[in-house]
């Protein structure tokens, strides 16, 4: 018998990769934080000896959920303000709430509250854009979870940093102190085409290259910034982004509702990733992504929720159902997007994304062991045809049990272990009344 | 000090009536199945003793959802062939299927389980159409639900009627059983225009008013269906239900995606109701219904979760949220259906489309006492700094905590009351192994 940390044993397992498989009755052997074997049950049991033996026995397991688009602390601002247009939203509520509350307490206190609903909800990575990156990397590493931390640059001053010099100077600062974290790798997160000149984005282009990490902004988000775009450069922005350098194999380009088919071309071209946010482009009426055309073009896509502020929750169970289904209405094809394939957008395409397809996005011998394990017993999922189905058309975020990230096991039959949940309760409604009195 | 059956105090009361309203700790008083009073908390404990008293520190009460379209039995069908068209979904699986399985004991397991995952996620009515609607009308009034039965007919055979004839004798003895049963309705469910000719359809129209019975069919829910009736009888089929003499108040029509100007404003003359199916739509491509168009017109929309095989589940929050963002993007204005005006959709409204407005579907003293208990102190919803947002675009089924019908408690601390939960999961789990040969 050889020894294992961890023994987990499964009705359903789903690696994602080879696509589309349902192993039933097997089992994953976990030490020093990665998947050392996957095998059917009763060959784990007698050749492994488990210093922990999980048994799930109505339960599927895949790989934790990679949230490639979202805005931590923002849901501090959950519910703050909606119905109403992105620009007047931004302008008239979230950027003055902002630029009076944003603080590395904000941003401590709202990323734990975020990690704490994306944990419970089967996350196990995030690719964050915000201020204060440091406090986000920070954060997620205390609480053992996995972040892509952006490096915010935009034009103009925020209490984190007063002038484009010191966006770079105190992000590159973040980047190095967290490179030898395994659980924390940085991106470069100009906030968007709009509000980020030439100069800083040729930067981008460069250090990005020099320090081997992605790009990370909002592109083509509604149909006014393109022609606004058009108006004033005589340029659409992917194509300004493409002569600055920054649409490459680097670039995730997050939103992308507003697309022709040349720019599609581009993308598959450049081996740019697209991350798709299908409830905040619903809610913000921005348009509708061409995922279905994107992904027959061979862009990979990947899924975010965006920010609570504008989804209101960090759900990818919701997100990838909803992808799932919007994808089908706006391909006019019902057979578009199948389960499987929403299944891979929120793990694997979002690894890929952020480089980290070799370490995450899959269950596979050699990968950290990022594990997410739903609870498909419940009546909600009942009868169980396909898992797969069952997981993207039926699921609900309730239905997730455990989770693991580098093998350490942070939810446990729904109850995290890294973080205090009524703690993060209680701040989050102290910020609340702070914040509504000024809104 | 009078005495009431129950008194439930609350952190928020959301009665719909007025629209758009917030109470703040206040309780809401039942006696004989009706509310009798709502009033502040503090007055209320002063003024009633109540047989059972119940505080919900972190709650929303809510009129109980109605869910104004569903096929409750095909739950037992949840997940079995996805991603399919919806001709191809009907013809080759879905009719099959049916054919082969359909019978008393399949309509009332399938029922049952329905009604447990309805109660669960805050329904407490629902308008069905299917096969046996005795079944359904007999499962519903045992486990203390309300429902409005379909009367189905259909131009084929079934096992549940061999020829039109058949299925109006049967289904008048189902309407004439009930008629007393104050939990149960019925309604004539032609199944749409392309399966149901027009002698069927005129005795329809007939019968419907001398029973005073609304009038449920799928109406205009893809292209191919209008496009196919133009080539075959030279009319749009809402023009021909309209020359039958069924676009009238009675009428409750499913789905309509596919909907010009001028059949927007048929509908808002004649007084007719709309059900909106938006996760139905989406999954099989159906077309985008105009929403926000028909209820700018004045159309009475309701909503609808469409049966859990082409959904995949009967969760009227999840059909809130997408319908709420669904209809901004559609009408490409973030302002559309506002939060407040979906909450009114999954209740009021649909009480109106099936003329029970005067008993269910808001918060009002003299209604019935059918209320949703919605725990907002949860993460997922936390802050809250607008309950009503929080409900619609947050709050997720698994935040039901308790569901009255009636007055009775039908969902306690989210266990079932009235049903046995495993029992209908172990039958869900032996029709599965059957059908599954099958498919």
């Amino acid at each position: 018998m050889s020894q294992v940390d961890t023994l987990i044993h499964a009705r359903w397992l789903i690696p994602v990769e080879p696509d589309n498989t349902v192993l039933e009755h097997h089992a994953l052997a976990i030490e020093d934080g990665r998947i050392v074997d996957i095998l059917p049950s009763d060959e784990a049991s007698a050749k492994y000896s488990a210093h922990t033996e999980k048994r799930l026995d109505s339960h599927a397991l895949i790989p934790g959920l990679v949230n490639a688009h979202t805005h931590a602390s923002m849901s501090l601002m959950r519910g703050m303000s909606d119905d109403l247009p992105l620009m007047e939203w931004l302008q008239d509520h979230i950027w003055p709430a902002e630029a009076k509350w944003v603080s590395p307490e904000f941003v401590h206190d709202g990323t734990e509250m975020a990690i704490a609903e994306m944990l419970k909800s089967g996350t196990t990575c995030f690719h964050e854009m915000y201020f204060f990156p440091d406090t986000v990397a920070r954060v997620a590493s205390q609480s053992g979870m996995r972040a892509c931390v952006g490096i915010i640059v935009i034009d103009f001053p925020t209490a984190w940093a007063s002038d484009i010099d010191e966006y770079f100077r105190k992000g590159i600062v973040v980047h190095d102190q967290f490179r030898n974290n395994s659980l924390i790798s940085t991106s470069f997160a100009p906030h968007a085409p709009y509000t980020v000149s030439d100069e800083p984005l040729s930067r981008i282009a460069t250090y990005a290259e020099e320090l081997d990490i992605p790009i990370h902004i909002h592109v083509h988000e509604i149909e006014d910034e393109v022609t606004r775009a058009v108006a004033e450069t005589g340029k659409r922005p992917l194509q300004r982004l493409q002569e600055l350098g920054l649409v490459s194999p680097r670039l995730i380009a997050v939103h992308m509702t507003q697309l022709v088919d040349e720019e599609i071309e581009m993308m598959a071209e450049s081996g740019g990733h697209v991350v798709h946010c299908p409830q905040s482009n619903l809610k913000l009426a921005s348009g509708f992504s061409p995922v279905a055309k994107l992904m027959q073009a061979g862009v990979n896509v990947a899924l975010g929720t965006d920010g609570a502020a504008s989804n209101n929750d960090l759900d990818m169970f919701a997100e990838m159902q909803t992808a799932a289904l919007l994808a089908k209405a706006v391909a006019g094809d019902a057979t578009a997007l199948p389960a499987a394939q929403a299944l891979r957008m929120a793990t694997l395409n979002g690894a890929r994304a952020l480089g980290l397809e070799q370490e995450i996005g899959s269950l596979e011998v050699g990968k950290a062991a990022d594990i997410t394990a739903v609870d498909l017993g419940q009546l909600s999922t009942q009868p169980v045809y396909h898992p797969i189905s069952q997981l993207v058309y039926a699921a609900g975020r309730e239905q997730v049990s455990d989770v693991w990230v580098a093998g350490r096991h942070l939810l446990k039959q729904g109850q995290l272990t890294s973080l205090d949940e009524a703690s993060i309760i209680t701040r989050a409604s102290s910020w609340r009344e702070k914040m509504s009195d000024f809104d």
